[in-house]
């Protein structure tokens, strides 16, 4: 046991004394990177644009169109080696005229519900759907009410996010359940409408949108789907309690149409050493239609295309292709990140790396990686390299829904995600507060900063 | 060296060692406190009745007046072992009227500009006070130009904030003496008045007041200082380029009255072994009157009742006499933190440990100490308990301006301040924009929690 302990502590010693040495030049880039992110940055006023000159990017939209001439236009101005379009055809779901929604607790006394459609959702009849409400807080309790009590009504599902987990990323996970399956399991009870509580940690009036899933419910079985607002939920089930044959109205229009054409933005910057091999750093282009999709993912977006900016201002030469991906449809079928995989699958195009920015463009605090010993052994030695910059919290964990296909496919090393704090994703998340000003400046910039240093050091020391 | 090294890691090991097995229950008890804040918090609710309710707090206000009275009631309502008010003479100075400016290029052609009274400032003379205008970036430059350039001009302090730093308090040390020092330094080179860019990081239209000294000037060569925005500071800027012969007009209102009777609130939960060893966690109460004081510091003052609070809602009976301090003008005097150090002196109150939150209520990334080796030592191994809160930033620093005088007066052991995410702190500061709205309930509540959970250790724990 002692003899383990030490040779651990001597690899470790070993490992400090390599890193010590590495460390000393790197850092003086890395503080050049910061510098130019933070003194000189691009991202913020590319932000700006595609924020308040284009505005919401969803797949098939008109704003979806103009993000990729406006990216690809900008990218070029860079000097990039090679910047290009890839075809990719994408679904197009509209949310057509408002919504419209109350809650009758007997004939004539309405109040009015602050709710919005789920994407994929079919559009409720015409004249909308008036019925009995169930609340449920899981399928279990949906599952033991059965069809007896469910059928003919819609279902209200109110499980709200665990406040008391510190990465919300982890309440959003306990909670979006709802959201994305909760058509079809009501389904299955014959209800005929879903109503689910915002994805939000906030009590606030903003439905949260959000993809969802009929999975194989027959045609003429799908239900419309429809997010309400933190507060409308509590309003919601506490007139429940009182009232508890009340009726919940809404009118939905929303609706699918055929795949349209879009691309993923592509530009690249040619590896002097290994040109036939990849690093790729990327965010979604596309966003959800009620805010302007600053957070989700115009962030990410500029971001990673500041990566590339950054590393030719100060005049690096990349050993490895390095390349920015803005990635169309992450949202409603992450068409974009399976095309680009199977690209690089159909061309062999190995890429060592592939870091994904879609958490919002919050300081960031460090990264997530899916790599294996060996290699997450070298990324945790350049940790210390971002402590000045409080951006040091590496662990093992998933990377980014973008760049998974990518590992699918077999084409990736490994995989990381930029981590920033996460208190104030689910305020914005697929809302319409989702908006430019609700993105600091500096935050965004360090993010960028932290991204092109990660970059950086994979470029310079590979992997194994 | 290898012994040595051998000597430092077993030691290392030992201390690991204990630290383990000290953390299973500590992580359990911190993990409730951290629950109770987020699940159960008070501190979103008392800032918003502060913010909201009451509003800015500058001393000598009915503001101030008024959130004495509710803080008091609020700490009553806990069922603290005492509250009490401490008798503070605070200063008293007001802004009266609007501040009025513009910029005029030539006779008639004038552009408005975002400007505030200082702290402290003598007010323009009657009508106003109209100047060509001097642009400098440090007092060296104010130096060289000397009374030939200076003299009945008025000085444009316009050095900004610097954007690389990545802590931003940083970047305000390296600004803020144009602001504090400023009006003295150009009144001897017989300027007739001052205006200093806004310590804000942000290019925005809000003017940032904060407290400013004329030193030993004479009465009657007093100057008016105001603050600029920075967008009206780059705007000057520019046009003094174009046309350095431009006049600069301002009207402000501000004046200086007599001192008033004000109070710190104090509550305490008496020590069950050491009830005369004291622990001390608070923020200040009083604020500028822009804004309303949400960041600076209404969000220190609920967290810091909330530390009590929270402590009672677990049960916890603390060893030490713990208590919380609400300190009366922090911001234009210190009053408060003085009187507090003077009485804890007069009554032989020595304190074991002071923690003070003072830097907005963003995401906590951690504490700094001013400390001993050998303390210092023993907090580097509560580091870990904090890592699950990302909350584990722990180095030796500065603490806080309300405890420092207890330092100087020799009745506190250790020492330490909160240290929040800092990146958005200065884009409120002493502004209008400083209200309830800018501050997340998450980000705040994890700050008490954090609190908290020191608060406990250091109780459980003593010092050396």
């Amino acid at each position: 046991m002692k003899k383990a302990l030490f040779l651990i502590l001597s690899i470790s010693i070993i490992t400090n004394g390599l890193s010590q040495k590495v460390n000393k030049e790197d850092s003086t880039i890395i503080k050049e990177i910061y510098n130019t992110s933070l003194i000189d940055g691009a991202s913020y006023d590319w932000l700006d644009y595609m924020s308040n000159n284009i505005g919401s990017r969803l797949s098939g939209s008109l704003g979806a169109e103009l993000a990729v001439k406006y990216t690809k236009e900008q990218l070029e101005e860079l000097g990039l080696d090679k910047v290009w379009l890839q075809s990719v055809m994408v679904p197009k779901w509209t949310r057509g005229g408002k919504e419209f929604s109350y809650i009758e607790t007997s004939p004539g006394m309405t109040t009015q519900a602050d709710i919005c459609a789920l994407g994929g959702s079919v559009p409720t009849p015409y004249g909308g759907l008036k019925a009995e409400v169930v609340e449920v807080m899981s399928f279990e309790e949906l599952a033991v009410l059965g069809k007896d009590e469910i059928e003919g009504k819609i279902v209200f599902y109110n499980r709200p996010m665990q406040a008391d987990l510190i990465q919300t990323m982890g309440a959003y996970g306990g909670a979006v359940s709802q959201r994305y399956a909760g058509a079809e399991e009501a389904a299955k009870y014959g209800a005929v409408g879903v109503i689910v509580r915002s994805m939000n940690l906030r009590l606030d009036d903003y439905p949260h949108t959000g993809t969802m899933s009929y999975g194989d419910t027959p045609e003429h079985l799908l239900i419309p789907a429809c997010a309400i607002s933190t507060n409308g939920a509590n309003y919601l089930s506490a007139t429940l309690k009182l009232q508890p044959k009340l009726l919940f109205y809404y009118s939905m229009n929303c609706r699918a149409h055929q795949d349209v054409q879009s691309y993923n933005v592509i530009g690249e910057i040619k590896g002097s050493v290994y040109p036939n091999k990849y690093i790729v750093v990327g965010g979604h282009l596309d966003s959800w239609d009620l805010g302007d999709g600053s957070q989700d993912d115009g962030a990410g977006c500029v971001q990673s295309m500041e990566v590339l900016r950054i590393l030719k201002k100060i005049g690096y030469q990349p050993k490895y292709t390095i390349r920015v991906v803005l990635f169309m449809n992450e949202e409603n079928g992450l068409r974009g990140g399976k095309k680009y995989a199977a690209e690089a699958k159909r061309k062999g195009e190995h890429h060592i790396f592939a870091l994904e920015s879609d958490a919002g463009g919050f300081t960031p605090r460090g990264f997530s990686f899916d790599a294996n010993d060996v290699n997450f052994n070298q990324i945790k030695s350049w940790e210390s390299l971002f402590e000045p910059y409080l951006a040091n919290w590496f662990t093992k964990g998933g990377s980014g829904a973008d760049i998974g296909p990518l590992k699918k496919e077999g084409m990736v090393t490994v995989l990381s995600g930029l981590r920033p704090d996460s208190q104030r994703y689910f305020d914005y998340h697929h809302a319409a507060n989702d908006v430019f000003e609700s993105v600091n400046k500096r935050e965004l910039e360090l993010g960028a900063a932290a991204m092109t240093s990660l970059i950086y050091l994979f470029d310079k020391y590979g992997v194994k």
